[in-house]
């Protein structure tokens, strides 16, 4: 890697707005902390805009799908072809995360780093073929440098895109079939825990699939001789194209001062590398959601995650994320928007 | 008593819409169960609603409000005039509630069964005035069986204006300094559980306020010598007239076919004595979130609920219902319209 851009420093949080944000929720008219969670999350996302009033309209969406080379282990239940019908049904609207963008008026983008179709053209996703899908890291590296590097960079292209189009908020979700084995060994690696306790049925595994899954990662964590203070060389060598280009993403967005809203197991493995390979970004970084995938809450837990929901979802496809947006509205809404005891004529001390 | 209409029948689910829903859920292009609570939830809507695809536009919002003579005792951390300037406040738009209702386009009604400013008259508040708030049950019942019926009667009201009204989904919210302690007794009552298990720190008692209210409860309890079996004499000993009021609208919304979500500690409370008075009423509750209030968690688990949320909130004012709309919006719009595996010609079974 001749450029390392990701090491660059990440914008800082806005103390004074934070400051002045904190000053007015004391004198909302409401007991002091009742609103819980969303009173820290409007005064972290004052912080993160630079206002005492922080509000979010705009809210871009990027999908990143790829192919996985491991599938060939049989570590999932559907078939491969999957990732590719899949980004068919993103555009044409019928996917989760196409109706929850329509619902929350955000922009929809959908990528193609790699999927094991090369040939596959489909209108208004932007197909950028680094490779039929990943190698097979049961017996390979899953990615060259050169793939690694490209995969970053697309997802850095997308955070500016979305930057460039106003994006008040950005959420990367990914679609790949095999994809939480990669994810799981990505975890196991980075947080020196055994694949065992972070591998789950994915889209659907049954207790016997679920033990071979892990067991195909504990080989190939073995074979590659992984360590948890380089994060680059577990994601060439175990991660996935989505994968990289979420990290590549969350890493740009810091650095340009723009909040994410994290999804599910997936994402949150690419928001622990991303942060391990540059901390500066993770106050960044909000969480959706702690998902059904066992795997999730050991990667919150590191990460020293607050997930605004817990609903047992596995869907992926950002859709964790896109289902917390209008906390994130109302949160916003009620800081702003609500009177004051003053304004009110509300007494706002114990009698 | 000589009407007891809360006992008559309440509507069936209609599991001909529930079974359709079921089905088309195992349809949709995801992973069977990948959406976790949301599916579950949009099949109870259909269920609710008689529809294979249930919607969720009109919502209306009823804040009940009344004042507590047990404040006397020294139970709350905010005096008793700020249950009038809050009505003041939700109809002037500046408390959380007006602001929550606002965003979701709901209506907002404000109902003031009785506070201790009988001379209160606030343009959009309805007036009712069933008591200068109730009496002060640590020595004396809370209200008179002819103030119980009228509560009651009046959340019997709210919902059959919001049924006129076409809501689909009804919101109650509260609002009382003091309510907690009134529903820290009556479910440590209705669960066999002594209060200070079920007693906190409300709008914001320290420790030893904490302690106090639990003994200020426990002494009532002997005083009254109330029995779970009986929940209407518990209500009239040492409820609210707005605790009164919710629990009389949960079971007017069951008997009329129009779905509840239920808000957090107090109106959980109400829904656990409308479950008592006729259990035909629970399929139609539904539990928005647990909150902070540390009975809530008990009341939730004996009416064995599934909340969406636990942000931490302990406002009231069906704020916490208000925050769960937007889901259960979404759910409905990702039941509705997602592709099936046909319709997207993905594949929809295991490799």
């Amino acid at each position: 890697m001749t450029q390392m851009w990701w090491r660059d420093a990440c914008q800082p949080l806005d103390t004074a707005a934070m400051d002045q944000a904190r000053a007015r929720q004391q004198q909302l008219t409401k007991p002091a902390g009742s609103l819980g969670q969303l009173e820290g999350l409007a005064i972290r996302l004052a912080g993160m805009q630079g206002r005492e009033r922080p509000s979010l309209e705009q809210v871009a969406i990027t999908i990143f799908a790829a192919d996985h080379g491991v599938v060939a282990e049989g570590i999932s239940a559907y078939p491969q072809a999957v990732t590719g019908q899949m980004l068919r049904n993103f555009v044409g609207g019928g996917a989760a995360i196409s109706v929850l963008a329509r619902q929350l008026q955000a922009s929809l983008e959908v990528v193609d780093l790699g999927t094991v179709d090369p040939s596959l053209a489909l209108p208004g996703v932007l197909h950028l073929r680094l490779g039929a899908g990943t190698g097979n890291f049961a017996r390979q590296p899953a990615m060259t440098d050169v793939q690694l590097a490209a995969a970053l960079q697309a997802g850095r292209d997308s955070a500016l895109r979305a930057l460039d189009n106003g994006a008040q908020l950005f959420i990367g979700g990914e679609m790949g079939i095999g994809n939480t084995t990669a994810a799981a060994a990505l975890a196991s690696t980075l947080l020196g825990c055994p694949a065992h306790e972070l591998s789950g049925p994915g889209t659907g595994l049954d207790g016997a699939g679920v033990r071979h899954k892990a067991e195909v990662i504990e080989r190939a964590l073995v074979l590659h001789g992984l360590r948890a203070d380089q994060p680059l060389q577990a994601l060439a060598c175990v991660g996935g194209f989505e994968i990289a280009a979420l990290a590549g993403a969350y890493l740009a967005c810091a650095q340009q001062g723009v909040a994410v809203l994290v999804d599910g197991f997936i994402c949150s493995v690419a928001a622990l590398l991303a942060v391990r390979l540059n901390r500066q970004c993770r106050p960044w970084l909000l969480f959706a959601h702690q998902g059904a995938e066992p795997g999730h809450k050991a990667v919150l837990a590191a990460l020293e995650a607050e997930p605004l929901l817990a609903l047992g979802l596995r869907l992926g496809e950002g859709s964790g994320a896109a289902l917390a947006v209008p906390l994130l509205r109302l949160a916003c809404a009620l800081h702003g928007q609500m009177a004051t005891f003053a304004e009110a004529a509300v007494a706002d001390r114990p009698a």
